[in-house]
């Protein structure tokens, strides 16, 4: 027998479980399409120097390699799996640049691969759900707010637990330890080391920031001092104006917080959480930064995150293209799901009635009947044996289809049996069908 | 600047082309559901020899390596990307064997690589479209015809030409060449040799048959008769009583072929050719054999194949598991439909409503106007800029966004033009939204 063990950091999902996954899907991706955004997918594989220039060689790379490769193509240039869905993204965008509408908004639902150690909400292929908008030039900030707006409807559509959405700005961090006198480079190592605030605590980082770079107590406490400023987002505004200092870049960090949370519908603003300890660690991110949790995991970590960047494509392209956008971790997210039931994983088919057959001469009648449910949007599926009617039963209760349809009189009569009311009575296809899909809709 | 170049076989759609692809996605996925096919998911990788040891060593297979891998872990076991959908799908219905309910029916769409030279129609990455029914020990006929209704009703739907689903049985073909006397092997060889009937026409199979099985002339003619009979499904009764021979296989063949169109809907019967020319090349299939091909386009090769197995998993579990199931070419299809314009590539937003924004001032009036519109059901977008009213016309114009709103009196007043006729007038959001749904559905 051949070896049919599960790979460690490779997930698959039971067919209930997957079912449950395909509804986050529509949920999110139906998100998107209403905020125009388009949906692109890129190849899974790029050249691996593509992967590899922009110096990111932490990431664990999968390359491919054909097992029947011939000698004379050995120097085909070597091929390997993406490790996200952004470097992909900008050599699209820099490829097919003359083809493509500016600003350009598009939604990337996309599996992606890293070789890295397996471990809780770590895996080796896992899906990304990413949304960015970029423009050429200059990007107005009423995208940052969309994307809170886009988020804080995904999260309570999806229901799932109670969230925060935290924002910073990376302007408003750098002027504010440019303020203190930090160099450039400083300021670029303070933000890596206020990234680990959570793995590391108060006195981790402080004790970084000291031997690191050699900074004194006062300035230390006032960069942690910033770190405690986690409130609700209509608290910004008076909150931002006790900052005090003159650096440019911090004022110019802190009015475009303001407008961001300004630009958000109240319902978002509800959700979103002003946190100055919010770092990330991609060099990557230039204004905007943003973080999703759920508040009962903490140990799940970021759910989904992104930013603004200055500059996506110029590594592939002279251009300056400006972007805002975030990666909803699916694979994370359904790891928890699945974990923590967070969503009820019930049932086994997409089927809602079950249509039995009496004998198998009268098989015609019942296939007529399923197609008439499918006609008025009604998922059916036929029994595949005329065993007795116990058994058909029992096959539609063991896979959670809800309706038992009794078709007699060569399909003149039908019975509909629902097997949580144990209810039967005779019904009209159509207008059975009708009635049933506008309740579903309404759920 | 780092390469930007396309991969030869690793196609890439336009977003206003992956609008189109997922709209075909859409219908398919829909009727598969409509019938309760679970949807499923498996990891793109397996154990190489997992891939290989069903002997079929002519697949091109990627080969997957970390390109970090340490010394220390170059004994774990080698991965590759899966070739197709089916070995993989076996592998995890033996793992899951005890979570899953037979009869199973599942669908899947997934990528599948193959390092094969790309060509017409043929890529070293594609989307394929999967859908089985497997079952323990026996698997009813009716499960094949409902696979021919699926078939048919989603070329219909698609509606991108003239198409014929051509139908056969292994059964009737073994049982043939054995009432004229071929042994096992010459039987399984004569299969392989008529498959080529496309490529290498008549005269090149009469030959092959000569040599390759030293058949003599009456035998070939009677097996090429049989390739002639090509007759619509309605009249395969009155044409398969002509065919003699006492074989119990082939009378097995014919009665099988019968029921499996008899339990056809009328219009599925309408679609079915009774084609004894069809052969398909794999040794795997032993009974119903399926092909569909877009009648205009027969360069393209098969759109759609498929047929019944006795045993899906027997190399990885102790279980008889015969089935029945199909492959859509999805990708194949796809760069037929942009290559010949069979759907038109025209949108470039999935956005219904561009919201117009009069100033930085009335932005957040916009912004709720747009949520109003997605409240109902209609995609919306909010220009970006407050530019001139002609600007975000045109932004419209170009993305083929269909409508555009004027906000006025702080939300109250909603003015709505229509680009296609050019007309513009006042509505209420939500009620618009319940026409414009109504007609959209209807469509």
């Amino acid at each position: 027998m051949a070896k049919i063990t599960n790979i460690s950091g490779f997930p698959e999902w039971l067919p209930e479980e997957k079912l449950v996954e395909d509804q986050v899907i529509e949920t999110i991706k139906h998100i998107f399409l209403s905020h125009g955004f388009v949906p692109l997918e890129t190849r899974s594989v790029e050249y691996v120097s593509t992967l590899l220039s922009d110096g990111e060689v932490t990431k664990e790379i999968y390359g491919l390699q054909r097992l029947q490769n011939e000698e004379a193509e050995k120097s085909e240039a070597s091929l390997a799996l993406h490790f996200d869905l952004t470097v992909p993204f900008a050599r699209y965008v820099a490829e097919h640049f003359n083809a493509l509408n500016f600003p350009f908004r598009r939604y990337q639902l996309q599996k992606s691969w890293r070789g890295e150690k397996p471990q809780e909400g770590r895996f080796r292929e896992f899906y990304q759900f990413d949304v960015d908008i970029i423009a050429r030039d200059e990007l107005p900030l009423c995208h940052d707010a969309e994307l809170l707006q886009i988020i804080e409807k995904v999260f309570t559509k999806l229901n799932l637990a109670d969230y925060t959405i935290r924002v910073n700005n990376r302007k408003l961090l750098l002027g504010f330890y440019a303020s203190l006198g930090l160099s450039t480079e400083a300021q670029r190592k303070a933000i890596g080391i206020v990234d680990k605030l959570n793995k590391i605590r108060v006195d981790g980082v402080a004790k970084e920031l000291a031997c690191a770079l050699n900074l004194e107590q006062s300035k230390i406490d006032q960069i942690l001092a910033l770190t405690k400023i986690q409130i609700k987002a209509s608290a910004a505004a008076a909150e931002l104006a006790k900052i005090t200092g003159s650096d440019e870049l911090l004022k110019q960090g802190i009015s475009e917080l303001l407008r961001v949370i300004e630009l958000c519908p109240d319902r978002t603003k509800d959700k979103v959480v002003l946190d100055l300890s919010l770092a990330r660690g991609l060099d990557y991110y230039t204004g905007t930064i943003i973080e999703t949790h759920l508040t009962p995991y903490p140990a799940l970590g970021s759910v989904c995150g992104g930013g603004r960047y200055e500059d996506l494509a110029s590594r592939f392209i002279k251009q300056k293209l400006p972007g805002v956008g975030m990666s909803i971790g699916l694979t994370r997210l359904l790891s928890a799901v699945f974990k923590e039931k967070l969503i009820p994983v019930q049932k086994k088919s997409p089927t809602t009635v079950l249509v039995t057959v009496l004998s198998e001469e009268e098989r015609p009648t019942s296939i007529a009947a399923a197609e008439k449910f499918r006609d008025s949007g009604v998922a059916a599926e036929v029994f595949h044996l005329s065993s007795k009617l116990g058994k058909q039963i029992d096959y539609a209760d063991t896979r959670g289809i809800p309706f038992v349809a009794f078709i007699s009189d060569g399909g003149a009569k039908v019975e509909l049996k629902d097997l949580t009311t144990k209810e039967q009575k005779e019904i009209q296809i159509t207008e059975w069908c009708r009635s049933f899909s506008s309740i579903a809709n309404k759920q």
